[in-house]
């Protein structure tokens, strides 16, 4: 009896012992669970930043030398103001608790966050950056410096996050019937292209652009002035973009990580490989800026499908891209005459739709898990494409008409010709070299 | 009888196997963790190893094109030289076992390593490396490439690592007392840039850049060559920060990594829009390299108090250190005649001792945890800046002034006029096109 | 004897609740265990691409402003074609199920991958690339543009992947026999190096570069037009190649992660050190382009042993790097007249065969782990060497000479005159600036 008694009692404490055991355990793991999304979106996060560097770089190779100092401080700043702006109401607005599906209401400057909080404001707050800085691309060269910080500060912490709220939040009403954009073909670039186009049109081409002769309109090319640094702003924005499409994943332990660096490899290099031949073929020759492009719209292209379309519809998704975006630079160049000094509303905007699309039409729909058949789910990503369209369209449009109206918008002629360099900064980019400015 | 025994071994095995299974668990628990620093740091390091990049680059850009050559030569070399001085020697004095909390003792050239020495040697090297490399943007232009080589040395050598052990040392006496600087302002800019300030006084200013006539002495304005690589080196710099900031949590684990990213992010941002804001003002214009100064000041003054200063103060401090580089800059040109090309001992030691400063104003007294009032807390803070600033203001002095006396410290007036590519490297930079060196 | 029974029952389910416990647990942990090496291979995988910019600034700064745009074209093509490659025919023929541990056999266009592979595909992928990319700067500036994209899908879908099957896959005859080359002395950098010394041979050297008067060969300098664009290119490949070496760990959970971090520093600083004190002593300056590609030499020296080689070791193998390249560079230009203008085949062939040799020499026997003697283990590197100079010689060599006999392979005079950015492109890549072509 006594015996039995003993027995029991070690037996019941070992037992509880493992019990403690097992529970402190799975704190660790709890705990281990939090650092890989720590550790993965925050380094994620980082490569994303790091485009900030790659669009500068692009922007400014593809644009004239007298100006490089000037869009070097636009895509600075774009930054800079639109990180604050998301501090402050953008996030609240993207991820707040939602009203109706369409706004977040809550969390201005991050009131109340947590480490979870702060983790996600920093992945975030880098795509609400490459939106904005998206549009100085194709404004560049002739926008004035002051409005363009405001319509920053505008993209980045109002129509950004509110679209963003549709599709990104749990609680959006393009999330809820079941629209997919992994990474943000869509949310992220085609809102920044929207924007572009929109203000593009209203800004009107740089000087010398487009020259009408009667009913002639010569349309005369203006090169950029560093291919160079052009080129090594795709490689930076390629090498983000693994931030930005794997990280979308959220979450450290996802096992397809990998499977989007891989997809997203295929489509670049597919875009990178058609725009060139299509060029190639088209002008006779295989032309740089049109093959870089062709890279980036690959990447684009692949953004909203990366996780859910196989690696052989990845080349073809990218390679469409790749030849899209040849097309569009020439119709909306030649055809249209608005002028996109660096191709941006075509490799963000025509390509973002083109990505988005590309989910409805090869995406496995078990991954998708919307519960929606083939044909529904086309017919909801034209529905996010559409409306993403409409509303960036919209806003962007009133708030460039505005800033053309309190002469906000456009530096005069005299200041154009001279460079925004020396006018808008009075600070030359290439002090000692021999310029020749055009135009 | 035989049943309860067979019962009491069946009982008995299970839990042993279930203990054994624990234990088996707690080890391989024990190496994530492990894995989880060693991924985390070697990847931190990777990005803060990168910051030379953006160094190299924001000094090329700021400086003439006549010595691109010459301030890359130094760039490289500082990283190099610095990592074998800081493998021999360095390591040993700052992290060695530590002698009356003033200096390290053993470990010279890493003798009884392990993995984790490994490991934190590689994520500490890059910080001596950025020690040093601060010195090269101030004496720029005219400083001996022999003397250079052999300074480097002596501050990731000697200078730095004392300093660094009576932070960051377990033993150090002033981590003893309670400062607290987590990413290095004090540590790591500031020692840098009061090295710059005691250099850039010892081997006077360029050729050309103040001309005395009577009693009035005119400043004049020495551009940089390529605003695109500044713009460059700084995206790089901020992208690298991330590493450096973040990845002195020093362990992979911790949940407040992407806070410190975050108020990194903050205050980067609100310096360069306050350096913006303040050019603007105090010249008429927004000035390009005020504004690359503004984002790196901000960076310099939130990487003491990264981790325990709030994203709202995390703005301020930002935004007070952009203020604070552009009347520095102005203040050491225009009133003390003391020639800094690039910025350095503005961005770097006065924005870094006000960043060390801001973690007593306003850091979390809990988060610090050095059981000291506040008063205290700020009392100590400004007593890690001044004992810093003394340490390396004498040493550096004496350096420079014995390179001085034995003719290794600047390079001839002819040679400076010809510029330092020809003259030290016998090779030019920018070979084909037209380049007007002017002084 | 019912409290016996409630007693056995109540036990026997708290430890059969552990075991279920232990059970969860163990696949929590092997699922961590999966994402340390997903996300450590994801990130060193994406360092590792961006070493294609690396390699084009470095390939753009030391050539000519005339041929700049194509130099990149061939930069960003030879990874997008490469890319392809590798996913249709490459990773089968490297790491498929082998023949007789020579070629791989199985898993064309990655049929059947489930996320591991995709993982090691991607990480692989990089690799493959950089072996082409090698090519690109030792035939820079004649060769034609259509046929260096034939050479690179060649490269990178076949002689590449062969050789590496020998070595990286699990039944390569060469692994089988103890040879080790942990992240690719060999495997990359040789192979991509012996198709450039092919190549190099066969397309001849460029206009003007060795001029023939008599018995007498003059050897004119060509000299690059970037060296800003050239240094950045060097950070970006040491940044890149913490990914090359310490990915090559290919699991997240290895504790020498950071040990491989710390030699590949020491190496790469002691060989820019070398070459720097070699240059200097040889031809009165520190020079700096052999001081750039002492640094990559120290990096490729190291490559092969970064693992099983000593810090101290780490030094010297990478400082006789640094010698090595000089030399190597002088011979091959001044005795052979063999007309590499980035310097590539010493760089990445020569002292690549140092650093897989230095395997052999100096490595710890125990981590190589190959059962064989120190003698033994030479010979078998040597061995492997000798295998791989003879595969890739020979295959390139008919590579090029059928291109060069269908006039793929070089411009004219007349275009290599104009320059292939013209000629090749149709567009000038610094548009804008006064540039003087040479030659």
């Amino acid at each position: 009896m006594k015996r039995r008694v003993l027995l029991v009692i070690v037996l019941l404490t070992a037992v509880a012992l493992t019990g403690v055991a097992a529970q402190e355990i799975e704190e660790v793991l709890a705990l281990y669970s939090r650092a890989f999304d720590m550790i993965w979106l925050t380094l994620a996060g980082a490569l994303v930043f790091f485009m900030q560097a790659g669009f500068a770089m692009v922007e400014t190779g593809l644009t004239r030398a007298k100006n490089a100092g000037n869009i070097i401080m636009k895509n600075l700043m774009d930054f800079s103001v639109g990180a604050l702006a998301f501090f402050a109401v953008g996030w609240a607005l993207m991820y707040g608790s939602g009203f109706a599906g369409i706004i977040g209401t809550d969390q201005f400057f991050l009131v109340g966050a947590g480490s979870e909080e702060f983790r996600d404001w920093f992945f975030q707050v880098v795509f609400a950056a490459t939106a904005a800085t998206i549009v100085s691309g194709a404004m560049a060269e002739r926008t004035r410096y002051s409005g363009y910080l405001i319509y920053s500060a505008i993209v980045s912490g109002l129509i950004y996050p509110i679209s963003g709220h549709w599709i990104w939040s749990d609680t959006g009403w393009l999330a809820a019937m079941g629209f997919h954009d992994f990474a943000g073909s869509t949310v992220v670039h085609s809102v920044g292209a929207w924007a572009a186009l929109a203000g593009a049109i209203v800004i009107g081409a740089r000087r010398g652009k487009y020259v009408r002769v009667g009913n002639t309109v010569t349309v005369r090319a203006i090169q950029g002035h560093s291919m160079p640094l052009a080129a090594l702003g795709v490689f930076i924005l390629w090498f983000g973009w693994y931030g930005f499409n794997a990280g979308s994943t959220l979450s450290g332990t996802d096992l397809d990580i990998a499977y989007v660096a891989a997809t997203t490899t295929l489509a670049a290099s597919a875009g990178a490989i058609a725009a060139m031949a299509t060029s190639w073929t088209w002008f006779g020759k295989p032309d740089p800026s049109m093959s870089m492009n062709g890279a980036l719209a690959g990447l684009v292209a692949i953004t909203a499908g990366t996780w859910v379309i196989s690696p052989g519809m990845a080349v073809f998704t990218g390679a469409v891209g790749g030849v899209l975006v040849v097309v569009s630079v020439e119709v909306i160049d030649k055809i249209f005459h608005v002028d996109d000094p660096v191709g941006a509303i075509s490799v963000h905007g025509v390509v973002g739709a083109w990505g988005t699309l590309a989910v409805g039409l090869f995406g496995n729909l078990e991954l998708i898990d919307s519960g929606l058949s083939r044909g529904a789910q086309i017919g909801v990503q034209l529905l996010g494409i559409g409306s993403v369209l409409l509303w960036v369209l919209v806003t962007a449009f009133v708030l460039f008409t505005v800033l053309k109206a309190t002469g906000l918008l456009r530096v005069s002629e005299e200041e154009e010709l001279l460079g925004l360099d020396i006018s808008e900064h009075g600070a030359e980019s290439y002090a000692g070299f021999q310029i020749f400015s055009n135009m």
